[in-house]
């Protein structure tokens, strides 16, 4: 207890340390090789991240086709592939957390942009590297699966028969909503240094963010909430559908991570400095 | 070793910190903007609880429907839909921690007023915002599923045929106990100090705690065990049933909540208060 | 590094503390609260354990019969059951482990004991406790699913058709072996202080444990690996099949935790001892 | 924050501690029982690891046969197999991560000895301990369910039909690649040291990582990633086909370890050092 209180001392009041906005343009970190490095960590982890979940996609499908006449329980379902894209985050979230912060996202990117935790180029080209890293991922899935990669529909975001667009975008936004509050829950300074009771497990929430979001989405749009997977796929799948309703896979994603910052870093975090400011005045 | 020695002596012979009893009404809370963002806190977390949750019911049953001749076997199941309101309580309880306390349930907000942990003013604030938040994440998912909502029952609470009020009443109480109980366990300011290797892991054993009595019950009630949700789904659907049994998802989970509440402040943790006496009458 | 080092030498070499065995009878312990509501909380746990578990085992039943036509696909399914198992331990053990260790199983408590962790008198009160709960636990399950009880088994421990006893034997003494192995490494002592590196979530593993068990032998016994689970079982389904085989479920995990006991006294930590010696004499 | 800056100063504007590399011929550890234990730990969770995981497979497979007209829903799914590969993993890297680091791959074994982590000695006996350990416990397998084992394909790995020998060698290097990525990641101590916000948890991620590859390549190659189990599977089925396969599961996991070995060390954590050398020479 003494210990807080003298920490809280340090910085006037405040028992935590946030970092000064990140600067649009920092030609500073274009010199190091830890930047460069972070952008080949974000392409490879959304390579993986399509690899696998694309491959458990066309998997199961090829399970549990009944032309095939094979069981039709036999697939991992609905559920195993939620799981997969829920879990390959937590595991990417987890390894490259410590290289280049883990965005594996441009939805992540851009709501961490807005909130000024990372520069616009750093930004710019994490995205460049997430989409052309989901491209390579979803490649390879269809040079492994020649003969259902196309018979199963490549694993693309495509709105289900009976929704309109309206809803399709509506469930991008707060499954990305969802998503990115969770992001910015897990990696708030502010929670780190005070709630002691509620450790700091970041990638696991933010995979089971994914995982939640999943479920209940499937059924509408096959749940995007990560522009990278939509794009890459609808490249690699080629198909009109795909990309018709691919502009869906980017609004509706970059508006839920908007509106995830402003309610992040103004309901929650402005009430925080207000909160002390009032503590302070009476102290 | 000699560590732990030091802070128990600070205490007195204790080496935790119980905070005092939360007033019945703190007119300082009113004035605090922190009050009022952990309000909105509930009422946002609520509405995401809700409107994945109900839309993972209402995704699964329109997947397996045999009417409409669709794979039976391609839904998420009842595994699924246990993960999604086990899973959504283990990312938002993570989010809110450390704003508002993380209740999302009116029974666990109750359970806590009783323990003293609250004001009753907060806890009927929450109490008001949990519900408004359900019903608007429930009201979302019936605009997004306009054709399926009703079709498929709401995601409402109802006694499954066979099952008497009294059975339905008991599987509340009981499910409710292990989520409170659970809460109580993961709060406790004792074990944060004390047990160095139980971690204070809170909302994933929370999360578990709902996972595991969604997998025991949803056969008999569909599980409530959180009156806002219970009472979200049944203004939505509007339906005679779900009102005429409105009130077991209410009755079930406070009594729940207070048993809970009782075992952890009576038998817990008083017993720890006597054996400590004994300690150090015989020191 | 340094700090280790200063620990290390606080202990004469040991940068860790093992506990004094436990006396076979403690007449101090019997004159403390935290004693009894040890035994109270392993009683409750116990209960909670049976009832969730078996309510979603007989649930499930319930849901999937053929006999009633309905959605043979409905249901939790095996992997469903195999959670609600491992979960309940997770979130049971994480609940009690500050009050009573958390056993809520006769073979772990037999484990500890042989390893010298509890007194006798604690280990036999605790076996008494975690029965009582069981058979209380399964009995509210017959209360609330009347007509389905006895319909699908009750939950009992059966040896399945076309398996021999020594099967179902071995079975269990691998699967003991597995659960005790597991809580023996997580609540090692000597862990806990040195590998940093592997924190002590001690519950999650030893919940998964029971998960991993109950996924690979619920074909051949239905899983016991916990005398209580199944002599609760026995008790109210009072099923002479499961009274035939019931000396399964007690011999073979109390065998498995006797020999995980001895794998990790004797073959892990007499070892560890010895490497510290060679190291202390070349120093 | 000042104390970070004090343990930085303390080893030169490094905050982490790399180990030296490993001999490739270390006599000294062959003087210590510890070197010994950790041997066997490797073959007890080896052994453990295969007889979960392959009674798992066979008794899905006898659960959900058409033949026997049981309940084709009644398994515990592809699903529950890739959560008994992934469990275990993580329960059995828990346990034996203080003892032998836990390696329980002959892949794992050989990336960490490219990084030189391990001796060469070390890597060899952990191989040959891992081999016999797999062998014996689908040996258990086989006598527990001798009318089954045979008949449902023993668990071994083999290519499926219709993909030809460069996709499942791409297969099992990709997710041997994913596996290993995730262990250099969890194990690394520059990340333990500076990543607060990214908790080390080890083991969690890591069975997640397995998981996630048995979701994906299940329907190619039944998932390797492992040659002792693939060996050990190969031994007790003797099956030609499976022998014909066998070198795929070890050619693609070596080389998978072998560039996670290489993007961790020389792209990962030279930029590290880079990174750090720009960092001084500014200061």
């Amino acid at each position: 207890m003494t210990k807080d209180v003298e920490v809280a001392e340090h910085h006037g009041g405040k028992d935590y340390h946030d970092p000064p906005p990140a600067p649009l343009i920092d030609a500073e970190e274009l010199t190091k090789w830890s930047f460069y490095r972070a952008v080949i960590a974000e392409f490879i982890a959304t390579l993986l991240f399509l690899y696998v979940t694309v491959l458990t996609v066309i998997g199961y499908k090829s399970q549990t086709d009944p032309d095939l006449d094979l069981d039709q329980c036999g697939g991992v379902g609905v559920l195993g592939i939620a799981w997969a894209f829920g879990g390959m985050i937590f595991i990417l979230v987890y390894c490259t957390a410590g290289i280049s912060g883990g965005h594996i996202n441009p939805a992540v990117t851009f709501g961490l942009f807005l909130a000024r935790k990372v520069s616009l180029i750093r930004a710019v080209l994490y995205m460049i590297a997430q989409c052309l890293g989901a491209i390579c991922g979803v490649g390879l899935v269809k040079a492994f699966q020649s003969s259902y990669y196309n018979r199963y529909g490549g694993g693309a975001n495509e709105l289900a028969d009976g929704y309109n667009k309206g809803t399709g975008l509506g469930a991008e936004i707060i499954g990305t909503f969802v998503l990115v509050y969770t992001v910015f829950s897990a990696t708030d300074p502010k929670r780190s240094a005070r709630d002691s009771h509620v450790p700091v497990l970041a990638p696991l929430p933010i995979g089971f963010a994914v995982f939640m979001v999943h479920l209940a989405t499937i059924p509408i749009t096959g749940t995007g909430i990560n522009p990278a997977r939509s794009f890459g796929a609808a490249v690699i799948y080629n198909n009109e559908k795909a990309w018709d309703d691919q502009w869906i896979f980017w609004v509706g994603p970059f508006i839920g991570a908007a509106i995830a910052a402003f309610y992040h870093q103004f309901v929650l975090r402005a009430g925080a400095i207000k909160a002390l400011g009032s503590f302070r005045s009476n102290a």
